[in-house]
C-alpha cells in the first residue's frame, strides 16, 4: 500500500553549475534534508541566469510539483535575474524594505565592510501578501517563500552556507508542520561484495523485494542497500521486516546500518568504548583525520595526526626502518607495520592507524601500479595488528576517498566485534 | 560578435542523487570537462530511475540540444532501466555480444570475484549501426553513442569513476575532433573584497562589460571574476583586453589568475620556488594538507603534516608553551606562533603553517565565536610571521574549508610577491 507523496523540484539557477566550476551540493543539501521529513524529489534542474529558462522550468514545476525550491541569481549584480523575473512571472511589484536594508547594514558593520549601493538592489522586495520574507542570518539576499494556490515557492541564495542556514532555521520547520510525508527507509551498509552479487543473492528469495522498494547505492567502501517504503502504518513494518531478513542474508558482508559515513560511525563507535584515535597517513595526506575530524564532537576521541608524506619524516617522525623502507618500499605491508609501532610509542591513543599507497597519477610500478593500498591499525592492549593491501581504481581523489574511508570501515568492524 | 554554441544536456539518472544521499560530482565533472573544450551545457537535470521520465527528459533534451550525456542505470540490477528504455524509446532490440562478456569476464577475474548470472544482462548490447559500443575499462557496464539525425547521445555508467574513464578516454577525443567550440574565458581570483564591492568597482567602468559576459563566482575564499566571450577570434581579444583592464583596476585584491584551486596554486609556485612545505593543523584536522596533497606531485614539496588536535599534542609534538595554552587559549595568535616556532624546530621545511580555530557547532565563546579561526605561516630565512584572525561564517566543514583555503590563498599571494 502507498499513500500519495509530496512532490518536490529543485531548481538550481547559475552557470557557474553548469560550467562544472562549482559542484551542486545545493541540491543534494535540499534533497536530502528534505528526504529525511518524507518528501520526495522527483527533478533537480540546473539552468542558467536567462529569464526565458527560469520560467520555462517553473511551469514545468508548477505542474509537477507541490514545492519547488530555488537556489542563486539572488546575489546584487545585473547577471542575477532571479527575483525580478519572478516578480514579471507572478506580477509583483518590488518596494524597498527598510528593515531589509537595515538588516544588510548591520550584517555589513559585523564584518568591517562598508555597503555599497549596488547592495540596495537586494533590499527590494515583491509587494504582495502572497510572498512571505524569508530573513537570511547569514547573508545579505533576502529569500522568499511565494503561496500560490496549492503550491509553494521557496526562493534562497545560491551561497551554500546561506541557503544552508535558511533552510534549516526557517524552511525545514515549516515543512514538518505541514507537509512532513510518511516516507520510511532503513539502510543496510555492506563492504567488499560488489553489487551484482549482493543483487544476485538478495534477489534470490522468492519473496523479494519483500513488499518494499529497494535500492542499492554503490559508495566507495561498499554497497549501501537502501529499504524504503511509502507507505502507511503497515509499510513501516514491511520495511522493519525486509532489513530483519537482509541482515540475516548478508551477515558476513555488513559493517554497519544507516550511517552518515564511515568515518561518523567510528567516532560514535569510540565515544561509545570510551577510546582515543591517532593516525599516520602518507597517501591519504591527510584525508582519514580530515574525515574524522569532520563529525561534530570528534576531538573527544581523536588526539592527533601524522602526515608522514616523505621517507625521511616516516623514518623521523615514525622511527620507520631505512631498512625497510628501501627494501620493502613505503609502500608495503612492513612499512604500514612500522608506523603503527611508531605510533604506539609517540602517542598514547587506544587505537592507532597508518596508511601507505599509490594515489596517482605517477608512481605506479609494475607489481605496485597506482591504487596499490596498505592499511592497518592495531589496539594498545592487543598486539595483534590488521594490515590490508588494496588495489583502488580511480583517479587520485578516488584513491585517498577510498583509502581513508576502507580504513575506518575496518576500524568500525572491529570496534563493533569488540 | 557570437557565433552559434553546440548546446548540451546532461541527464543523470538515479535515485540516489535524488534522495541526496550522493552529490552529483558527474555533472561538474562533464559540463567543466566540456566547457573546457568549448561546449556549452545549457541544462542538466536529474531523475529517478523511471521510464516515464526518462523518455520525457530525452524528447525535451532532443528539441534543445545537440549533444545529450546520460549517465546512472547501468548497472546489473532491476532498478536499472536505461538501456532498455532507451532501445524501447529508439526502436533497437538487445542482442547478447560475446566480446562484452569477455570484457566483463576478464574484469572480474582480475579482481578476484565470481561473475553472476545477473552480470549477463550487462553484455545485453543494442542491436544498431546507428549505435556505437564505448568500451567501460573501469567496470562492467558498456557505454552507448547512439546517432540519430544531427543529434549525439551518450550514455555512460554512473559510477564516477567509470563514467570519467570513458569520458576522457573515448568521448572527449571524439568531441574534440568534432565538435569542439570556440568559448574562451579567463578567469581573475580575487580576495578579501565582497562581491558586490567588486562589482560596483568594475561595473563603475563606462564601457562595462568591455563586450564580454562576466560573471562572479563566490568561492570560500574570494571571488572569482570569468570573463568570457562565444565568440571567434575577435571575441578572443576582447577578452584579453578586458581581463587586463579587470586585473588593473582590481589589482590590490587578485591573488592569482585561473587556477583551479588556491592549493594547486600553491604547489605550482612551491615548485616553482624549489621550497617545502610543511604544515601543522588544529580546527582543520588535515584538511589543508589533504588539500595540498590533492595536487598531483605535490610530494615533491610537502614533506610532512601535523594534526595537533588535543591541547596535550600541540605541548607534546610542537613545544607549545602550556602557560600560553591557558592563558591565551588554543585559539589564539600567541599559541598559532609558538605552532610555528615548533614547526621550525621539528621539520627542516623551507616554509611552515599553523591553524587553529574554532570548527563549531559547539566550543564557540562570546569573545571566540565559532568560526573564529588563527593562521599563519612564515619562511625559515625570513624571521617574520605572518599570522592572521578570521571570524568565518558557516558549519563545520565550511569553516574547515574556508580555513584551510585562505590559508593557501595568503601563502600564495607572499610566494607571488617574493
Amino acid at each position: 500500500m502507498t499513500t500519495e507523496l509530496t512532490n518536490c523540484n529543485i531548481i538550481n539557477i547559475g552557470d557557474e553549475i553548469l560550467s562544472g566550476h562549482t559542484i551542486n551540493t545545493n541540491a543534494s543539501f535540499i534533497s536530502s534534508a528534505l528526504y529525511d521529513i518524507g518528501l520526495y524529489t522527483r527533478r533537480i534542474s540546473v539552468i542558467s541566469d536567462d529569464a526565458g529558462e527560469i520560467v520555462s522550468e517553473l511551469e514545468k514545476g508548477m505542474k509537477d510539483a507541490e514545492l519547488i525550491f530555488i537556489t542563486g541569481g539572488l546575489g546584487p549584480t545585473s547577471d542575477d535575474i532571479t527575483k525580478r523575473t519572478l516578480c514579471s512571472f507572478f506580477g509583483f511589484d518590488l518596494e524597498f524594505r527598510h528593515d531589509i536594508w537595515e538588516h544588510i547594514l548591520e550584517l555589513f558593520a559585523k564584518r568591517g565592510i562598508i555597503p555599497d549601493e549596488v547592495n540596495k538592489e537586494q533590499a527590494q522586495f515583491p509587494a504582495s501578501e502572497r510572498v512571505k520574507y524569508l530573513k537570511n542570518t547569514a547573508g545579505t539576499a533576502p529569500g522568499m517563500h511565494i503561496e500560490t494556490g496549492e503550491k509553494h515557492i521557496f526562493i534562497m541564495p545560491g551561497v551554500p552556507n546561506e541557503m544552508r542556514t535558511m533552510m534549516m532555521d526557517v524552511i525545514l520547520p515549516y515543512l514538518k508542520q505541514d507537509f512532513s510525508g510518511d516516507l520510511y527507509y532503513r539502510d543496510i551498509n555492506t563492504t567488499d561484495i560488489p553489487e551484482s552479487s549482493l543483487y544476485s543473492m538478495l534477489s534470490a528469495e522468492k519473496d523479494y523485494p519483500f513488499g518494499c522498494r529497494i535500492a542499492y547505492l554503490p559508495q566507495g567502501y561498499g554497497v549501501t542497500v537502501r529499504i524504503k517504503t511509502t507507505g502507511d502504518g503497515s509499510g513501516r513494518k514491511l520495511v522493519d521486516d525486509a532489513a530483519e531478513r537482509i541482515a540475516e542474508l548478508a551477515k558476513d558482508r555488513i559493517f554497519a546500518h544507516s550511517i552518515v559515513s564511515p568515518a561518523h560511525e567510528l567516532v560514535r563507535l569510540l565515544k561509545e568504548k570510551k577510546m582515543t584515535l591517532s593516525s599516520a597517513e602518507s597517501c591519504t595526506g591527510g584525508l582519514f583525520a580530515s574525515s574524522v575530524t569532520d563529525v561534530p564532537g570528534s576531538s573527544a576521541v581523536f588526539s592527533e595526526g601524522y602526515i608522514t608524506y616523505s621517507n625521511d619524516s616516516k623514518f623521523r617522525i615514525l622511527s620507520v626502518n631505512p631498512q625497510i623502507l628501501v627494501i620493502n618500499g613505503a609502500v608495503s605491508e612492513e612499512t604500514v607495520s612500522e608506523m603503527l609501532d611508531g605510533m604506539l610509542a609517540v602517542t598514547d591513543s587506544d587505537i592507532v592507524c597508518a596508511v601507505s599507497g599509490i594515489a596517482g597519477p605517477d608512481g605506479g610500478t609494475e607489481s605496485k601500479p597506482v591504487g596499490t593500498v596498505y592499511a592497518g591499525f592495531c589496539s594498545r592492549t592487543e598486539p595483534e595488528k590488521f594490515i590490508r593491501k588494496y588495489n583502488f581504481s580511480g583517479d587520485r581523489a578516488t584513491v585517498k576517498r577510498k583509502a581513508a574511508d576502507k580504513l575506518a570501515v575496518e576500524m568500525v568492524k572491529f570496534l563493533g566485534r569488540s
